[in-house]
């Protein structure tokens, strides 16, 4: 994702204006602020404002506990408790907001996300800029075969090469025909709202997207997750390392406590106790499922 | 839409078996359960389930206001009451359940609904069918002229045959290679997650979409509008014939406050009491802008 | 909660009345429809209407997972595979309205789950009723000495007399008062909405509560917990007990993988499979906190 | 509302620290930051973080809008343009966080806007304040005749009196008990979560409370009403007059076409026509009942 010379004289501009606040400051964020982070081939993610800090947690926990968190002493442990213990609402008083350029068959997997706020680029209003995601070589993968939802191997070299080819050229036509509607040239000009059908979902969208830590911290356990599509992961990824430097202690408990734990169920609880006795467990005495119980040897096996 | 012979069995079957419940029943909206009504070329709307009618709006109503409604004689009057006050949490008590086919991008526009329950068709589990829409020769319309946002004339003959003819054949080829990706004969098989990302934005898909009914209402102001596209319009005109059938005396107050009516400005009623005591108003005395002018005459026509 | 004769008439009369309707039936939640479940002194809980049911989830997760779903045999096993997996949409295609009864100070917990649609008896227009809660002799316990936020012992019979008699004297006095302050017998009468203002927050209020089963699991897996206030817990309870009646399946499956489940942190992983390598591990070589090491403890237990 | 000296010094340390931030600043808010404004007896209003200005709602609507925009030469056209077609995302884009100080029957009108963050003091974990709203003479009103929902004339000197003698009496001897039942010296002392279902409503009670713009400016309609209870209203005035200082352009078009504005029906906007065509409209037929011709008659008196 080169920039333009436009667009990145636009970032140094606000980024040469420092101002004055009475405001929390988040030191660790203040760096990246409107700089873009490029991902996937033409996509970027970039902060535009945010509110609030870890402090900003403790303050709004502490305002609930009143006097009664006395004997908490330090924020780090606040937090983790906080995490630990599903207590929202503190995460939810910090805010950030993002300019996000994805391909639109991304936009439509995080559009899922319903509480955050959202202002896209309009096809009805504008025209969408030739842009499409192709992806790369060694993200070209075959469907899995113990998955329904996923992908398994890495496509063979010839069978790539083709599928490179069909994406390639359908965009680039699909673009070309795009413009040839909406020309005014010698014609009237099919309206932006209906020529914008032609185009295919990997062509780049753009939105601002604000969101509470809480929620963004949702987004994160399941977009960051193993499981989720490549090409949504690696925003969640990006926006992942963006939070780390803006709210450290919170990011480090949702680490911990959500991105690298696990949910365990009764049964699985039951068994776990039973192996801890000496007892031999196995699928069949466990009373859970063969898919359950695969899933619960990998946690064991980490 | 013509039916599948499966399709339509089933929906004949779920008619054939009324059953007993103690629950408020809609006699108007039993009729349309499970029965498409046809959308566009190949989409749909159909009820799959429902709850409350307009007694229940009234009986929430009436909790809240609790001994001191007496005065209010009828359910009518009390729903005209609430609607025209804003009074939205009893409408809230009503909620519908339907399932809609409709292509990508008035999908894409649908979503920004957030207040509503949805599950979608997921194109990383399934293969998507081969339904594109495609506009009837009368919507093919030219970009406005007077609206970034919006369409004007219809196109000429040979000006629609074009794009007509680049619509069907773009989808056409685009849905071949989408199979031909995802093809396993004698290759690996493109993952259904990445191989969709070649398919246009007027490829179908369909959704359970569930929402209570002032969510609706306020779904179908904006929608239902003249000012929405019409490929999204013609699906909350479907549903607004529905709710008129479902809970007829809210649809009518709908009607009355909502889509027959409209907000004025402070300069726009002070203009209209000038206007009223016999006063030539004219928009270089209005206090209002050009814009804001041309859509006060416009109310005032009516 | 003795219902007055005109009350129990009403019941009767809605339940005498069963009526045709095509949609999905829960057959196990309709003979609950409308009576009331008595909660603390005065309180209630009753089904008024309600969406959907087991079947109605594994639909709505069909659509989505479209052709892709074929190898899930059965009903029961898509619901827990759902319920496994936080797929939450499916489980909010079905939702509950409810009638309940109940102090004010639990209403004031009961609202923070903002995702839930609610029409509540207003003072502003009404009088409220002379009913207060006013626990019984066994729920009368002290501070907790190791939680902030709780209970520990049930307070000796002198102590207990003494709070007894003093909720109960404050109580009625603080209605006598309201009702002489809007008496309009021989005096102007103070609006009611300032009225109000003096009475406790034992005080009975009534709302119409609807939700959502993905939501209504949330709230159930707060408020049944054994660390939430008793008197939310026992309406949670009574609300479970009836959605186990409605949608026995899902309701299975929340069990065993929410109430029944627990959130292990990565380091407590990292302890369990030290453990079960047959490795010594304290709370000094845990990596956790005295007080998570402590929670860790007790999920082992059981 | 007299700060402690430990508080004021809290202020005064957290407004003597400006720091530097790149982001978007306000200068507007800015002197306003952690400074309380008085609203009621004890309560109080305070400004703890914000997000955006009026360049931030542009921003956002330009990144809609694209290239699709140019004609609109500035902001405030832009923000006036977005205010009167109801296009409200790019407000939501705005977020500001609230310290409040509110009494309890406040509290909850307030809490039934859902779409805001709150973290409220809590009293489960700890002791309330001895401090309750008494209103203002001037503010002692009877029951409106005309209103089941409101106020009329104030109440003459005699009842006044006795009003506010029992208001005071009763809190105070609610305090008390409350106090005598959690003490701990030699009792058990009631569980704090126990304790406070003694204390009437007037108790003090405050969040931190954090909403978008536009969410905000909903709230304010509603809140800042004339037909508003006069407790909440004053916080919303409190708080409309911080808004007005944070996006002066914004506030300014939401004052003309919300708070100044007005809604009309289909039938009212046909008696309009009828009525500059010189026509005579009475109630009679007018195709309004007597309630809406009377508040259709104020809209026009102004």
């Amino acid at each position: 994702m080169p920039l333009s010379p436009e667009q990145q004289a636009e970032i140094d501009a606000l980024r040469a204006r420092p101002r004055q606040t009475l405001r929390a400051v988040a030191e660790g964020l203040e760096p990246h602020l409107y700089k873009p982070v490029a991902v996937l081939d033409h996509g970027f993610v970039r902060v535009i404002d945010y509110m609030g800090d870890d402090a900003a947690i403790c303050q709004a926990a502490r305002v609930s506990y009143g006097k009664g968190t006395k004997s908490v002493q330090n924020d780090e442990g606040l937090i983790r408790y906080l995490m630990r213990h599903w207590h929202s609402t503190p995460f939810e008083m910090c805010e950030i907001k993002l300019h996000v350029k994805l391909p639109v068959f991304v936009a439509r997997q995080w559009i899922r996300h319903r509480t955050a706020n959202v202002n896209e680029y309009s096809a009805r209003y504008s025209i969408l800029d030739r842009e499409f995601y192709i992806p790369a070589r060694e993200h070209l993968a075959a469907q899995s075969t113990v998955n329904n939802q996923g992908r398994g191997e890495v496509l063979g070299d010839e069978e790539a090469a083709r599928v490179l080819e069909i994406l390639k050229a359908d965009s680039a036509r699909a673009y070309d025909h795009y413009e040839q509607m909406i020309s005014q040239d010698g014609q009237q000009g099919l309206a932006r709202e209906l020529a914008r059908m032609n185009l295919p979902t990997n062509i780049y969208t753009q939105w601002y997207w604000k969101v509470d830590l809480h929620n963004l911290f949702h987004f994160l356990r399941l977009r960051a997750d193993a499981h989720a599509q490549y090409e949504i992961r690696v925003y969640a990824e990006a926006i992942a390392a963006l939070v780390a430097d803006w709210v450290p202690l919170a990011y480090k408990a949702f680490e911990d406590y959500r991105m690298g734990g696990a949910n365990l169920s009764a049964m699985a609880l039951d068994c776990l106790r039973r192996m801890l006795r000496g007892e031999e467990v196995t699928q069949e005495n466990s009373g859970m499922s063969k898919g359950e119980w695969r899933e619960f040897e990998a946690i064991l096996r980490g």
